[in-house]
């Protein structure tokens, strides 16, 4: 009988530029799989470095840094395995960007042996080309104990045109003599959003089928400010069947034999879209707070629909003890408003605080309008309100050293409904890359065991209560059109199809210069308000 | 004796989309040109897109809108005249990225010739990777009229390494056989900082020097959101002598001989730094507040260098009627910093108002501590008068529909000096990049024919007046050692030498999340806070 050989492959999440930590998350994994007799395990992409760097590669210091706990690494690989790990290292080269997005192969007493990233993703949020150098991806071919392996790295294999249709001019596998591997690795860190699971199946599988090989896909798992990743590592067979996928949103590590791919956990299934939707914004916060080092967050809650769901969220995420809700009634709130958010708050076990908002809001007013004149009511007298508001929760940030979440949903970004250092205030927005129907559908996520948001909340017209039984519709068209346009507009990029949609273009470029302030926005869908869409103010609409 | 060739080298000022405008304006050059017998007429890159168009190339229906303007150009354009004109074009292929950022030759009665841009830039404000797809410079020549012709695009030119140092890890100028042309064409849109133009001389030279071949060097005028294009068009000889510069931050058209290189007006002198740094903000302002389509501005008038500095600049953009001044005093503000505001407002002759925030800050106060239970006088009473002040500048804002100003400069960014949602607060930082050392040589140069701004304003000790006897070096480090560090380790990216540089850098980390929902920052250095910027929140500092 022929040796066997397990490959194993961790999604793990590492904390950006915190090399010590990260190595001794990776040693650890390194630990576990040699106990399991693995004997060539896969970490994501720049496991060691975290992702995404963004500009700290202008700072050379966090190379070197990192470079030392590789070292420390390699000293204390057990033998019989070998491990591969992503990280960035130097581009000698003095002609070039000065870094390559790398992969060290490391085993005891070897020297290290790198491979590089070819191609490298500058859409959306990604910002590679910035400082990395491109590599050549067939030199990432090589042979281990009598297997032969292709090792790519995550944009590696997004060539391959969809729909006739590449955002890049050569694919750099077809660069490679068409041959079998005994395995095609791939490691990333692919930013989650809903429906990335299919896309990155759809190129994986072309990669499989097209060399006739079998495919591990190791993804990383956490959140880092804005982007999420959500794990689901996978496995293909020489044919592009999917054979097993991993957990979503959670570290694993799995280990399989390379003949068989039969892996040592069962497959992970597919949960429901709204679930993952869920999980991912949960896992968005809790990552935000905890690798920015805040203990508490805050928010006010309205008795509206979004506020209550960021509620929600919240409590999931950090646990109730750590969110504390502000009721911060107006002159033109209604009183049900108070009584609806302290029922949620009381269902949720967070605390809750209420400042009422009149007299500040009278007296700033007053005082205005001493100096101004009378002013008619109008948008002024709104947006006055909305930021009292956001004082009083900003004083609570500084008082209690907890962060205010951001309750503005995508339709509400898109369309500029919002109040620029107001309501749109916030460390985080968990809900801004989510329209307001799915915000919807996470409330009702929310109550599928019992009534955790008063039913009233849900049902009832959505209003900012900013003047006497004001709704959101007298402004803006049906939520559930408005949806369609933001959708079709922002995420499809596609032209207006209706009256509508022409207005909510309009809307959109007339805002971009509140989105220029906003707070990051947790990416959930492939096209979301936040660094990955970069939009200038002074143009013509 | 021979037909004498006439170049024509016009730097104009086109807006971002706004392709009706810009045809027009081209039109107008064209005819201007032409009159005056000129036989090739070359504009900047981008000149009929306008730069930089950022994300607004995922919408393909710009580029239609474009090319209808570039056919109309094309059908007015006069006999005995070819122009060269920057836009961006489609891709045909469906492998690669969409567009080109392309030339279009233009003759009467001729099919236009497109010429592609090869090198793209992707570091600091640019992204053109991200739509463009790269073209091959080895195209780029052409022959007209018995001359022989290098046309380059920007970037084209910028592979040479300094200090055997370069970004790109090919020159595509190296893949060109070593020749002589008639004239080496480059079309720019090159963002102004202080110690730009010393640059472009520099890798224009080498092109000139490399081909033996004079060089015309057309660049954008104008500003778009937070770049700040010069013009100061220039032309080389075959030695790469510079034989003729235009004008700086103003339109120009410029005609000169091609075997004598003779110009058409005398070369324009260079300028002093600061009063070069003075012209680019009052341009970057100007054109925002047109581009935009604003017609007023205001700033909160404290009495101290910053806010002075911004009146002078905004009084000098846009004419001392287009500006108003508030002055908002609070209860640790001295009695003389009122006075000192007064006074500057009425030397600038802009509007003056005054809104004393005691009593509105008292019942925030008042109604937080009703909730809260009474606070320590700290960061919260602070930022509660900082936020009350901005409240009040926004609320003019809606009420006159004019611009807030925001006054804070580089120094303070760096350091997170400046409360979200109050100080930082604005449409538009026009001091944003200039640390507190150019704040004071841009008073000084207002103050050079007589004292515009109150000699006791420029010489008293800095202080945001939130507490009682607050001077800014009560938590910063004395400004020119400040200023220094600022400059180290943001524009030169370099380590920190001391302890100040070490605290400093510290406090760059732990403010990227202020800085992430600061307003846009009009960039006059090599690496300027805002878009071409990007550093994460969450990492380990």
């Amino acid at each position: 009988m022929a040796k066997q050989t397990f490959i194993g492959f961790t999604q793990i999440n590492p904390q950006l530029a915190d090399f010590k930590n990260n190595a001794n998350l990776i040693l650890e994994k390194i630990q576990e799989a040699a106990k399991k007799n693995c004997d060539l395990l896969v970490f994501p992409e720049c496991a060691l470095f975290g992702y995404h760097p963004f500009d700290l590669l202008e700072r050379p210091e966090f190379i070197d840094e990192q470079l030392k706990e590789l070292d420390r690494v390699h000293k204390k690989i057990p033998k019989d395995i070998a491990v591969l790990i992503g990280l960035i290292v130097r581009n000698p080269k003095k002609m070039g960007r000065p870094f390559y997005n790398a992969v060290a192969m490391l085993e005891k007493g070897k020297a290290p042996k790198f491979f590089y990233k070819t191609l490298l993703p500058t859409g959306d949020v990604f910002d590679e080309a910035r400082f990395i150098a491109s590599g050549d991806l067939k030199k990432n071919i090589f042979k281990w104990k009598g297997r032969k392996y292709l090792l790519t790295i995550c944009e590696d294999i997004w060539a391959w045109p969809e729909n006739g249709v590449s955002a890049y001019r050569e694919n750099p596998l077809l660069k490679i003599k068409k041959q079998k591997f005994d395995l095609i690795i791939n490691m990333s860190a692919s930013p989650w959003y809903m429906g990335k699971l299919d896309q990155r199946i759809r190129v994986a599988r072309e990669t499989a089928k097209y060399f006739k090989s079998p495919l591990v896909y190791t993804n990383m798992v956490g959140a880092q400010d804005e982007i999420i990743f959500d794990g689901q590592s996978f496995i293909l067979d020489a044919k592009g069947k999917l054979v097993f996928k991993s957990v979503a949103f959670q570290e694993a590590l799995n280990i399989f034999e390379l003949k068989t791919l039969k892996c040592s956990a069962p497959a992970s299934e597919n949960l429901d879209p709204i679930e993952d939707l869920r999980r991912a914004i949960v896992l968005g916060l809790r990552d935000f707070v905890k690798k920015v080092g805040i203990e508490k967050v805050h928010l006010g809650l309205s008795g509206g629909i979004d506020s209550a769901v960021v509620a929600c969220l919240a409590a999931d995420a950090l646990g109730p003890k750590s969110v504390e809700c502000i009721a911060l009634p107006g002159p033109y709130s209604l009183p049900e408003s108070l009584d609806l958010a302290t029922k949620l708050a009381k269902n949720l076990g967070v605390g809750f605080k209420k400042i009422n908002i009149d007299e500040s809001y009278n007296s700033l007013l007053k005082n205005f309008e001493k100096e101004m004149g009378d002013v008619a009511f109008g948008v002024t007298q709104e947006n006055l309100q909305s930021r009292v508001r956001g004082i009083f929760l900003m004083a609570y940030s500084n008082l209690k050293n907890s962060m205010l979440l951001n309750t503005t949903n995508k339709s509400e970004f898109a369309t500029g409904y919002g109040t620029l250092y107001g309501d749109l205030c916030g460390g985080l927005s968990i809900l801004g890359d989510c329209t307001k129907a799915y915000v919807y559908e996470l409330a009702k996520l929310y109550n599928q065991q019992s009534e955790l948001i008063p039913k009233q909340i849900i049902t009832r017209a959505p209003s900012a209560e900013l003047r006497p039984n004001q709704k959101d519709q007298d402004s803006l068209p049906e939520y559930a059109v408005l949806d369609q346009a933001v959708e079709n507009i922002v995420e499809k990029c596609a032209q207006p199809k209706n009256k509508v949609e022409e207005w909510t273009l309009q809307k959109i470029y007339s805002s971009e210069f509140k989105r220029w302030q906003s707070p990051p926005i947790l990416k959930v869908t492939s096209h979301s308000f936040g660094r990955g869409r970069r939009y200038p103010i002074a143009f013509k609409k």
